[in-house]
């Protein structure tokens, strides 16, 4: 990483994905090289639409040449209507690389700033109802480096997202939510007194963790009976281990329940089509892919990862040289 | 109701329903008559062993005569591990007009006090580890009612019970986190922003509420992207009344999704059994069964309702009598 004037030399972007409760930004050269990255804990959540220019200054304010105006390409909730400024979601199918027909330019003060907001995607099938915001520019992010892409990704998470790419375009999503259900099932539920933190790598979490995604794939609507059930489990004696590895087994089968009924719900929605299409793309932290990867195993199905932080920037590059070839 | 001399008079025993946040107590004559009847919000979570008795001495200590020992029946989480004294549970199966057999008595101070604590009910066949605590008073209400009960009976609440009655005995039963599911999900997710309080009489709302039955029952792994699909509906323009009418709506359906995926899974459990077990006898208040038994209903299957306080008061006067014959 380089000083601040050497920044303010060489910058040629500013790259931001600005989500509900923090924002991550890279500043760029004209080649696409990273030249400093930072970061905030004020998302959308904390910020009113006036409070959004000042913020930004304050985090990439540094990297600013004295003169002169400067891209920054934005993703996520900042576009938002609670955000800084509206970019309606563009309905799918939507070709990803053309993100940058959606985006808007919210007012500002600062002469040295060029800011677009990006656009997330909606679908308004009747039934299939669904938004995003901020993964679509990962989605993006495949699509810069393999053009055309056809397949499955899935972005596990808070509301972990699956969809369908055709020759680079999404055609259809769904969004499950399977990060937000089990942390309130592991920590503000009567299951917080049963639940401690799982590590896969353990023989033990591993093996419950496993059992889970395929018991609950063969019986996914016994779902609310098996969440009481390991909280029955903790209190009978039942040849569990005893203190922290019994929190780690009970983490894992909770994981595995949970991850196991979005992957069978989304078998279901796929049909053949799970299998047909060619391994899973997963896009996100390592650790979560790797456990998504571990349970798609189990079911017979492949997978390979894509770094989330990665896929972000480089969808914000493409909606970057999208932009500036709109100009 | 009587005044606290004529209660003092006439009282024979005392009964007593503590669970984890409550209590609730009544005055009983020699005929089972009620003669008064008081509450208290202090529960197991709030209270260590010391303070049982003040607290059950400060509910009710104006009901006990000068002289003279009267019982106290207890059943719920006051005989829990982490309660006044832990009444181990009972194993299944067990006949629910011997709750008696295991009774506890804690140290008592006051020489007015007779105390008896009941047992709740476990299950640790593998695969099907559970326990209830409270649940089993109320089963054994019924049994009172209809001695040698034969039959199913669900208990809806925040860890929604059924049971399986064998002439009188509870032969195996299923929690379900449903009640607890739903809270989170309308209280601490991102769906709060969008769930209301509905109101079934509300033809709308009992519409919503019916289709999320069948649509969950029809696919009840895709749970977790219909939660998301709640989100999404309201944000996007899908033909939703506006205000409170759309929040009713939503909440209709979700309350729909969470007991009709219960359903799905007790459904898949029991199999022929719920058809031909005869009417489900769905104890508790009135409203949570009536939600109950309109989505029986929709998937093909009668009940009937029994109060939920009258089955706890007549299920510890089943206890009461237990006891006073192993004198």
């Amino acid at each position: 990483m380089s000083q601040a004037h050497e920044i303010a030399e060489r910058l040629s972007w500013v790259a931001v994905d600005w989500g509900s409760s923090n924002l991550r930004a890279w500043a760029l050269d004209a080649r696409g090289e990273v030249l400093a990255r930072t970061d905030s804990d004020r998302g959308m959540l904390t910020l009113t639409p006036e409070a959004y220019e000042a913020e930004l200054l304050r985090v990439i304010g540094d990297w600013l040449p004295a003169t002169g105006r400067k891209p920054v390409r934005i993703c996520g909730m900042a576009g938002a209507r609670q955000g800084w400024r509206e970019a309606a979601y563009l309905p799918v199918p939507t070709r990803l690389d053309d993100l940058a027909r959606g985006a808007v330019a919210p007012p500002l003060d600062d002469p040295r700033l060029e800011v677009a907001l990006l656009p997330g995607l909606c679908q308004t099938a009747e039934g299939a109802f669904d938004v995003m915001r901020g993964e679509e520019t990962q989605l993006a992010g495949l699509v810069a480096r393999e053009p055309g892409f056809t397949g499955l990704a899935c972005l596990p998470g808070t509301h972990a997202k699956w969809a369908r790419l055709e020759a680079g375009a999404v055609t259809r999503f769904t969004t499950c939510l399977t990060g937000e259900l089990y942390r309130l099932l592991a920590r503000q539920s009567v299951l917080k007194h049963s639940i401690g933190d799982d590590d896969l790598m353990d023989p033990g979490c591993r093996e419950a963790f496993l059992a889970a995604v395929h018991e609950i794939q063969a019986a996914p609507a016994t779902y609310t009976a098996r969440l009481f059930g390991l909280r029955a489990q903790d209190l009978l004696d039942t040849g569990l281990p005893t203190g922290e590895a019994r929190g780690a087994r009970l983490a894992a089968r909770l994981s595995g329940l949970t991850i196991g009924l979005e992957l069978a719900g989304m078998g279901d929605e796929l049909g053949d089509e799970l299998a047909d299409a060619g391994p899973v793309t997963l896009i996100g932290n390592a650790a979560l892919c790797e456990r998504y990867a571990l349970a798609l195993e189990a079911l017979g199905h492949t997978s390979r990862h894509l770094d989330g932080e990665a896929a972000v920037l480089a969808g914000l590059g493409l909606a970057h040289h999208g932009l500036a070839a709109r100009r």
